[in-house]
Formats: C-alpha cells, sequence, structure tokens
C-alpha cells in the first residue's frame, strides 16, 4: 500500500551539518547490553534499524576516557586505536542498509563505577554522586583540559571508523550535564558559577569537535534541557540559553528532560507517561534554535509524529523504545501498513533486560538483540522443513499466540490454536485491565491481527479444554502445549519454600489475581492486605484497583521493598510514591507466616513477630505452571510426534520471556530437537 | 630462612586420585571479575598463586549448561570446543608454575541469572529462587539427563584443556546442592524425598564423571555440609551421609557451609567470624571419609594451619581470600619469612570488587588482579629510571606508606615520609578500633614491618604539618601528596548536594568521627542519631561504639537500608540484625534537613516530613579531601621535578583504592606522565 499521503512529509530529507538524513526518522543512542564486548550484537541490532527505514542509529554510550569506566554496565569505549574494529563493524553495516551511524560520546563524571579501572571519579565539584555514593575528585584544569583532548582524540578515531554522527552527550547528567548543573558544578573559577562558566567546559569542547571532525561529521548535542523536577539539572530557560550558546558548533540537538537519577522521566514508562509527554519541554527548544532538533518520546503513532513536524517544533522524530519494539517502524509507515506496526507498551522490558547486565530483550518483538546470534530477522522467516505437518497449539495466551504466528510465517498451512477459555490472550484478558497497564494490550492488539492475516493457516478454537486423549486423538503430528501459569491459591512462596498455613483461596478471605480480576472476587470486608512475594505488577495493580473501589489496602512483602522489580524498570520510586499518595500503606521487609479470616501475622527482617489485622488477603505470592497436560503428554506421547512446551506453562515469567519462547520454538520446529534451544553465536575475547 | 619445623608437615605432597598436590596448600575455587571474557587476567592471577607455592589453583564457577548463564556475575562457560583455548589459558600457566589446576564445573539451577542467554532456569521443584526471586522449570527426567551429560561433556572438554581436578561442584546451594536440600527438592518422584533420593541426582553425575574422567583427572566435589543455621541446606548429619554414600567416585572433598543467600556464613567477614570458625561443621567432616579432606576458613596462620592438619580433621588448607591477600604465602611460610605475609582482614572487598560486576581487588594487596593487565607482580619491582631522586611524601596514611614502600622496591634510597599526626596510619590510626574491625589493623601491621625491612631507604618524619613553602624547599625533588581526607563537619552530602543547615562540628551537639575517635568528643546527652548517607563502615561503628557506652542511638540514613554498602561485602544483613540486637534504631529511606541541638528533622522518602529528638548527631554524611596543599603546590610548584596527589587527598574511597593509589603511583614514578594512570592491557572481543 502507498504512503498515506498526510505521513509523507516524515519522509523528507533533514541535512544536519555536512550530512543528510534519508528522512525524519532517528534512533537515537540506546542502551543495549552489547557495549564494545559484542559487537556483532550491536552492528546487526542497528542494521536491521536501518534496514527498516530509520535514517540514523546510533551507538549507545561511548566512553572518551580510561575513568568513565561503566562497568558492570555494558558500553562502548573509545580509547585507543585498539577499538577501532569493534566500533566500526556497526558504521559499516549501518551504511550497507542506508542509514548514518552515530556514536554517543561520554563521560560519566561523578556517576562513573569505574569497577573495572579502579581509577577515582570525576567531577565538577567533590560532592557524593547521588546516583552511587562515590566521591569524585573535583577536576582540575588539567583533569578538563585532558577529557576535552580525550573526546577530540575520540572523535576522531569515530570518524576514522566510519561514523557520521559524533556526540557530545550529556544528557542524563553525566558529566558535560554535571558542569551545567549548579546542583553538581559548585565551583568558584571560571568554570563555576554563571551560566556562562557552568557552559565554559562543553562550549570549548564543542568548538574543539568543530575544528576537529566537523567538516566530516554532524556535531551532536544531547542535553536534558530540563530537569523534569528534579533537583539534579536546569530548569528549562537555562536549557534554552545554553542553546543559545553553543548553537553555532552543533549540527543537530538531540533533546530530552531529567536526569540520570531521575532517568524515569526520559524513559517514562506507559504507567506515567503518555506518549509525546516530552514535548511540553523539548517542544520550546526551537525558541533557541533554528538547527535540526530531534526528540523523543515513545511515539509510535504516524499522525502523530507528523503533527508534531508540522507544528515545527522538531525536524525529527527520535525514538529508541518503539525502535526496538519495530525496527521496521519507519518502511511500515511509509509502506502504509500502519496495523502492522508493533507498537511499543512502555514496559521498559528493554531496560530490564538490556541494561541490567544482561542483553537486549522486547516484550513485543521477541527477535530484537537476536539478530545476530540467533539469525532471527523481524519481517523474515524461513520456510520450515517439517511445515506439512499439523500443529495444535493448545492454550492462546502470549506465548501460544506468537507460537502459532511464527508457525505460519514458516509455512505451515494447519495450525490449531485450541483455548480452554471464551476468549484468547492467557493472562492479557486482565493484566491490561490493571490500573496504569492499558497499552499493555498492544501485545495482544498486534497479535489478533497478524492472526487475521494468516487466518488461511492458523484457526482459533476458543471454549474447548482439551485432555491429554483428546490431544492424542486430535490428529496433529506436533503439538505444542502452551497452557500457562495461575497465581498459588496456597501461598506458595520462595522465602519460606512452602504455602503459608491457613492460604486458602478456596475460601472467602484468600484471593487470587485471577479472581480478583476474571472472577470479580473481592475480600469480604473494607480491609484488604496484598502479600507479594512476586514484586511486579500484580501485586501493586491490585493493591491500586481495590483501593480506588474504597477498600483500605496494605501492601505486605518480605522483598526489601514494595514493588521491588519494578525498580530495575525505573519505576519503582514513582510506582511506590503513587501508591503511598493513594493512601496504600506499604510494608516491606515483613514475612507473612500464617493467615486467618480476621489477619496475617509474622516474622521482620530481624525475626520480631508481627501482626496485622485485615478482612481478606490477595495472595501474589508466586505462579505454578499448568503443565498437567503437557507432563501426561510427555510421559505417554501415542502417535504424536512431537510434544513441546512454550511459556509460563514452562516457568512463569515476564511476559517478554512466555512471548520469545513461543518465538524460538517457531523458529526451531524444525531443528533436531526442538525443546532443547540451540545453542547462539557467542562473541567471544581473542586468544592465542 | 629455613621452614619452622613446625610446619613441615603443611609441605607434604597429598594424593588425589590420579594427581599428586605437591604440598598442602590449596586455592579453593572463587570469583575474580573475570570469568570466560578475561582469560589471561585469569590465567595469570592464578598462576601468580601457582608461582607463590599453591599445590592447586582453581577457577571460580565455570557453567557446564547454556541455561546456567550468569551475566551479568562473570562466570566461566564450558558449552562447547570454541571454549577450550580459552579456559586453557589458565591451566597451561598454573602446570608452568608447578601447580595443579582445577576447574569448579557447575549449573546454578534455580539461581541462575540467564539474563544473557533468555533461557528459564532449571531446579528440583518449581518454587521460586529465595535468591533473586525467579520461578524455574521443575526438571523433567530427560533435563536430569540432559544436565548430566552436559556435565560429562564439559568435564571431558576440561580434561582435554589440561585440567587436573574436575569438579561436581554443588556448594552454595546451585543445582547438585538444590537436589540435596528437602528446602529446595519437594519432588516425589526417585530424584526427592529420602535422603538416597535426594542425592541420587548428584551420585549417578559422579559415577558418570568417574567412569569418564576419573583415570586422568582428580574429582572434587565442593558440598556445604551444615547450613549454618540457614533454612535452604541440609543439617550435618545428613551432610556426612551424602558424603559416605558419594565417597567411593570422590577424590577430594572441598567442603564448606552456608547457601548462597546465606554465602556470608562461608565467605565471612571478620567482624563477625574469627579464622577457623568452619572448622565447628567441617572439621567432622572425618567422620565419614578417609579420603583427602580440604577445608577453608580465612586462615593465614601457619601453626593454626599445621594444628589442623595435625589434629586429622582436613589434610590440605584450603584458602580463597588469603590467597588474594597474598599468593605467596606458602611459599613465606617455606622460607619461614612469616612476618612477610600480607594476611587477609577480612573485609570482602575482593568480593565486593570482583563479584559485584567488576574486577577482582585486594585491600592488602594492590597487585590482586593487575597480574596481567598491568604487569604487577606482588614481589617483584623493576628498578625506577629516576630513582636517584629524593622524593618527599606528605602524609602518613595507607596511600603514602604503600608508595613510600613501593618506592623503597624500585631502589629510591632517599624517601621522606612526613606525617603532621603523632602517629602514622592516617584513618587507619582509628578505623580498626571500631568494633569489630580489629583485623583491619593488619594492614598497618604489614606495612610497618615492610618499612622496618627498608628503613635504609625511608626515614619517617611524624609530628611535623608542612606548608607549600616548608614542600618546596625540603630539598626533594619529586613530591607525593598522601594528606588523606576528612569527614564534613557541616553534613555536606551527596542527596541533598549542600551542607546541612544547623550541621557544624564545632558545636558540642554535632560530631565527626575523628572528633569521637581521635578525640573522645562526645555527644552532649543521652540520645545521639548517627546521620549515615555514606553507608560503610563508619556510620554503624561509632552507632555500636556510642551504644556500648550506653548511649541510646538511632542510626538515620537517606539510603534505602542502613549500612547499605556493606551489602556488597556480605555483611549487610549480618550487620544490620546486630545493630538491630544491640538495641540501636535503624531508620533508612529518611533525608535530615535540619540539625539543631535538640533534634533533627527532614523529609522520608515520600516526602513526608519527620522530627527526631536527640543531645546529638554524629555526622558520617561524606569525606572531603584534603588536597589544599596538593593545589597549592600544583599551581606554583617552584623547582620541583614532580607534584603527584594519592588515596583519598585525590578522592576519598574505600581503603583499597587508597592503597592502590599509592601502589600505581610508586610502580609508574617513572612514567612519561606520571599522574596520569598507564592504559591497562585489554582483552578484547574476537573481530574480523
Amino acid at each position: 500500500m502507498p504512503c498515506d499521503p498526510r505521513h509523507d512529509i516524515l519522509f523528507e530529507p533533514v541535512e544536519i551539518g555536512p550530512k543528510t538524513l534519508r528522512n525524519r526518522f532517528y534512533q537515537v543512542p540506546h542502551c543495549t547490553g552489547f557495549g564494545i564486548g559484542k559487537p556483532y550484537s550491536q552492528a546487526h541490532h542497528r542494521a536491521m534499524k536501518a534496514e527498516g527505514g530509520w535514517a540514523a542509529v546510533c551507538t549507545e554510550y561511548a566512553a572518551v576516557s580510561l575513568d568513565s569506566d561503566e562497568a558492570p554496565y555494558a558500553h562502548i569505549r573509545v580509547w585507543d586505536e585498539g577499538d577501532r574494529a569493534h566500533i566500526g563493524l556497526m558504521a559499516e553495516q549501518a551504511h550497507a542498509a542506508g542509514a548514518l551511524a552515530g556514536i554517543e560520546l561520554f563521560h560519566s563524571g561523578a556517576h562513573g563505577h569505574n569497577a573495572d579501572s579502579h581509577l577515582p571519579t570525576l567531577a565538577p565539584s567533590q560532592i557524593a554522586s547521588d546516583y552511587n555514593g562515590f566521591v569524585p575528585r573535583a577536576m582540575t584544569k588539567a583533569d578538563i583540559r585532558r577529557v576535552q583532548a580525550d573526546w577530540v582524540r575520540a572523535a576522531e578515531l569515530a570518524r576514522d571508523a566510519g561514523y557520521d554522527i559524533v556526540y557530545a552527550y550529556g544528557a542524563h547528567t553525566y558529566l558535560l550535564g554535571q558542569f551545567l548543573s549548579p546542583f553538581y558544578n559548585q565551583r568558584s573559577d571560571e568554570y563555576g558559577g554563571s551560566l556562562v562558566n557552568r557552559a565554559r567546559f562543553w562550549l570549548e569542547l564543542l568548538e574543539m569537535l568543530d575544528d576537529a571532525v566537523g567538516r566530516d561529521c554532524a556535531i551532536a548535542v544531547r542535553v536534558a534541557v530540563d530537569a523534569g523536577g528534579a533537583e539534579a539539572g536546569i530548569p528549562l530557560e537555562e536549557g534554552l540559553e545554553f542553546i543559545r550558546l553553543a548553537d553555532r558548533h552543533v549540527h543537530l540537538w538531540d533533546v530530552n528532560i531529567g536526569s540520570i537519577s531521575e532517568w524515569s522521566l526520559d524513559s517514562g514508562v506507559s504507567r506515567f507517561f503518555q506518549a509525546g509527554w516530552q514535548l511540553e519541554w523539548t517542544g520550546q527548544v526551537r525558541r533557541a534554535t533554528d538547527k535540526p532538533i530531534v526528540g523523543v518520546g515513545r511515539l509510535t503513532n504516524a499522525d502523530q509524529m507528523a503533527e508534531i513536524i508540522r507544528s515545527g517544533v522538531w525536524d525529527v522524530i527520535g525514538a529508541a523504545r518503539p525502535s526496538i519494539a519495530d525496527p521496521f517502524l519507519p518502511r511500515k509507515i511509509e509502506e502504509g501498513r500502519l496495523d502492522e506496526i508493533r507498537e511499543c507498551i512502555g514496559c521498559n522490558q528493554c531496560i530490564v533486560k538490556g541494561d541490567s547486565h544482561g542483553h537486549l530483550g522486547c516484550t513485543q518483538n521477541a527477535t530484537a538483540g537476536e539478530e545476530y546470534r540467533r539469525g532471527w530477522h523481524p519481517e523474515r522467516f524461513a520456510p520450515a522443513e517439517n511445515a506439512g505437518r499439523d500443529v495444535l497449539v493448545v492454550g492462546a495466551g502470549p506465548a501460544g499466540l506468537e507460537c502459532a504466528i511464527v508457525l505460519a510465517k514458516r509455512g505451515f498451512q494447519r495450525v490449531h490454536v485450541v483455548s480452554a477459555d471464551r476468549e484468547i490472550g492467557g493472562l492479557l484478558r486482565w493484566v491490561p485491565r490493571l490500573p496504569g497497564l492499558g497499552e499493555w494490550g498492544r501485545l495482544l492488539d498486534w497479535r489478533r491481527i497478524q492472526l487475521q492475516k494468516v487466518r488461511r493457516q492458523v484457526e482459533l478454537i476458543t471454549c474447548q479444554r482439551l485432555t491429554a486423549d483428546d490431544v492424542r486423538a486430535y490428529g496433529a503430528e506436533l503439538v505444542v502445549v502452551a497452557t500457562g501459569a495461575t497465581w498459588a491459591g496456597d501461598g506458595l512462596n520462595g522465602v519460606t519454600r512452602g504455602p503459608i498455613p491457613g492460604a486458602d483461596a478456596t475460601l472467602a478471605h484468600c484471593l487470587t489475581p485471577e479472581q480478583v480480576m476474571l472472577e470479580g472476587k473481592r475480600p469480604p470486608g473494607s480491609r484488604a492486605v496484598v502479600y507479594d512475594c512476586d514484586g511486579a505488577y500484580a501485586g501493586a495493580g491490585i493493591a491500586e484497583l481495590l483501593r480506588a473501589e474504597g477498600l483500605d489496602v496494605t501492601i505486605v512483602t518480605p522483598l526489601e521493598r514494595v514493588a521491588q522489580s519494578a525498580d530495575d524498570a525505573l519505576e519503582g520510586p514513582l510506582l511506590r510514591q503513587h501508591l503511598h499518595d493513594l493512601g496504600i500503606r506499604l510494608v516491606a521487609d515483613h514475612t507473612v507466616r500464617r493467615i486467618a479470616a480476621d489477619g496475617v501475622e509474622g516474622t521482620d527482617v530481624y525475626g520480631d513477630p508481627f501482626e496485622l489485622a485485615c478482612d481478606g488477603v490477595v495472595l501474589t505470592t508466586q505462579r505454578r505452571s499448568d503443565d498437567a497436560l503437557f507432563r501426561e503428554l510427555s510421559d505417554r506421547p501415542g502417535d504424536l510426534e512431537g510434544v513441546y512446551a512454550i511459556g509460563d506453562c514452562v516457568a512463569p515469567r515476564v511476559i517478554a520471556d512466555a512471548i520469545w519462547d513461543g518465538h524460538r520454538l517457531g523458529r526451531e520446529i524444525d531443528s533436531e530437537d526442538p525443546a532443547t534451544p540451540l545453542p547462539w553465536r557467542r562473541e567471544r575475547t581473542a586468544v592465542g
């Protein structure tokens, strides 16, 4: 289909200094877990976006100095010639796919970890980092000149390695931002005090970069134009004034808000931030510059993007998370295939998986991060050798649906998805109805549309609960069991390694999430305790829902913090503040050891006893796999050619892992042993 | 000097299956931060111990299966032939130095992170991990057979790569230990229930390993023979019964106590555990086996080691931390140089630096982890090109003393260390007097003895405070400023980025750690608040000290937990329990914003106000570098050839970093720019 003419504006080229963006789609720098250690994963992941139509793709943060060492967090190092080959791979592959390549040069300053180097951190002033508590060295002028020289050398090295766009990255309150902010910069020399003084380090650097590489590369500045309510940055008017001061040496303004301690304001979860929320601040940058501006805000809607461009506030649509969820977003808009866009749901699993020292993943897009090591392409699927088989998928939750879609794309013509429930979706029938999680419904939306497109290959059958005999007699050679998992009704938990005495969800005063969300069960009184050993969205979500219904709600958790898992997704502090503001009591470090109709009792972290009166207890202790069918079929497969389990039926995990698991089986259904994941290509240290 | 005859027993060889240990010193497996990604650091670090006399050196944990992926924690992978060259480097270098090489093969089971692989974790039963909260897949029998086969394949690969000792590692409640413990293993088949059933997986594996590699390699089993009070393991009598069951397939029993959640019981800090504390349990293993037994317990005293061997309870002295603090411990005992042993202080900085996703370091031994990348040898020092210069070291704290010693070993003949204080040691004058930190005094002990040995080269001068003019006129060409840091008396902290209104340590009700410890200052009343933004040993230590003097003490911290930094050193929970049991109130997540003579006030994590009445406030908010002298000399060096700052005078950090910094300058005093650390050899991913 052709591009909607209203979206044509998105495909105009944009000049940035000596380079030209082929359209207005720009993958801003974002972390992946690849860094300098996985240069092939890095190159292939970014190149996939280049293939998908992005005009430019950028690296994650790339340190210019030895004392900007972010280990254990994956990061790029541009320290010496030995790094050239590693960083060059990505530039080369981006170019091959028609995109410009950008590198986000930076120095961490006070927020460095230096866990590898063991060197002291640096900062404008000697004040403990509000991010990691380390006390830095207050930079001497020699330090300032050394870091500036490191930056120029790194920029030259990056240019020589093929990069088109070179950053002076100071957002997220890294070193340049630290100098700019009076919160960090309390110097009394010419690098502190007035805005001009606080900007001096950055301005000098830009002039040096412009001189050194400005004819060959576009100079980009990433700056948080407003602290977004945090103390650690600058207010908007100072952000705009900085832009005016620096403008003549800058070819592209990459603008956002917040700080590293308030990174949650930039990479905001959908629970608290609507698409485009940053426009309130970054939409005003035009007042300070005529240079190209790129902004972000979890944008996935082409109409909204076109409107932003037409309004003149930005020139380029930046994206991190939407480009992970769908590397082909630009091409799909260009080809009028809007319904095929995998829209980011704003869950921040990319950050959990990529930044928390792992390897990038995505709830919507199982292929994210697997481009190189598993050779997965989000839009291309090799025909399966056994595509002539009939396949029965039991269960229509995220794993089962994903698997069926992949099987269809691999050429299977007869796939039946049979669900015991009236509606498809598994836990997606209720999770998106938890307060704030509405966008998670996009997981099911996208898969519904895909299933519609392969409807001649995949048949959906609901309200049919199959026994093992039914399955063996069904007529399919291959069976995929995707029956999910259920919250334990007996309080089973990993802290006490067993059920909780008195916990029994057949009783009125004990409730599981499914009972609350699907059956409408409520506590038989006004005082509810949510006992949460899980720490993710379920406990907090049900607490908020019950509170909204007027109940008196307390969340009790044996974990160190309520909703602890939310911390890695950058929403822990925001979520706890939100729950607190709603009047929900938060009690961490408390283990429930007995439940009765009138309350719970247990011990706190010191072993001291506690009691809490209530009328009902919601149990989010852990889930159990619904794997009875799989185990029965495994033990007696009859004539079945293959029986496989996927998703939460294997082990209850985050939704991203369930979808990934279904995707993997679809990709490997014709391997020698589809039950065992194939090894992946590893990137190893050079030896010998 | 000759070996003390009482220690001769330590140098007897010990047969372990087909191999022979040349003596009774054995470096048990321990983490380093190197893993499979830094094979050269791994090889050189272990080989240094081989050179220092250890009869065997072992790797850290080495995963046998794809779904035992410990990322982000550095670990070894023995997954396929591609790993052979990487693991082989260490075996080769250990052999070259006369030691056997062991590899700690393991599967993480329920406690895996699988952050890289994205695969589900495995466990005997589907109960959430008490370590990381993930819910595992309950292993099918096919899973059991697959993991056993992976293990055998890994053992064969390790043997082929040159390893002499192959582990079936189940301590720290990894997979084998999970099967053994009824806490994790709630199976109803032949792999669960009775001890024999719970041991079955491990016993089958040992038979398979014995068959496969038992003629070529010693089979070692690392097992926690007692949960040490934790719920997660087994009681001692079951541990001994397991040893009896498995004994015929085992050549070496590597025994300890505790679990992964209670790792603090194994790698115990000196605050809570005396050398040899594990003997209460592991000293009983002899009741179950005649095979060689190796045990651990932070042993550094040769008399105690010899006594243990003579008593017959163990055959081999195992060590992790003491081998890091002094790789040459065996040789020094053998040569009668007991006074030169760098005794481990039990601070667990090796764990903080190595395991918390960084790179191994050690407070006592600055060369730990630097053997390959910086080429540092703990006992050998290259003569300095500028050794003819006179050097003035200003300050006699850990950094200054370490630097002076290194300079002397590099051939400098005239080094003056001038201290303004009456006693040398800097903060070591008082830190070891904090409750529980007595062993930290070994840092100063070792350096005093070393200084005695180089007394003709290094002169110590105390009670002299030098001005910049004094220094310029002193007559030394090279000046090293090591003047340390001082706790802020005005409450300067990284949370509010400034002093605290009302904080002033010149007043009676505000106290700094130095005032408390060196001047005997005490709060003018019975109620003390320790306001701790630092989270390390100082705040907790002074709280305990004041409590022991009968005061009513509350620790208030803006951090999420009291003594938060202690968590990485495995002592956080123990320390908080200890403080609680002493009657100290612990208040986390509270920021003090004003201090008065009658109390403190501020806001909690939700922004809600609080007040707390007290008579005095100890401020452990942050330290400031005492760098005025350095800055003055840097600005006007006069005729000085070089002026350098080291240690806390650069940036206040942990003692390990201060010592390391002094050591580094000593090593690099003749480099082109000694003020800037030299780059180190990096281990990079293979490309091209």
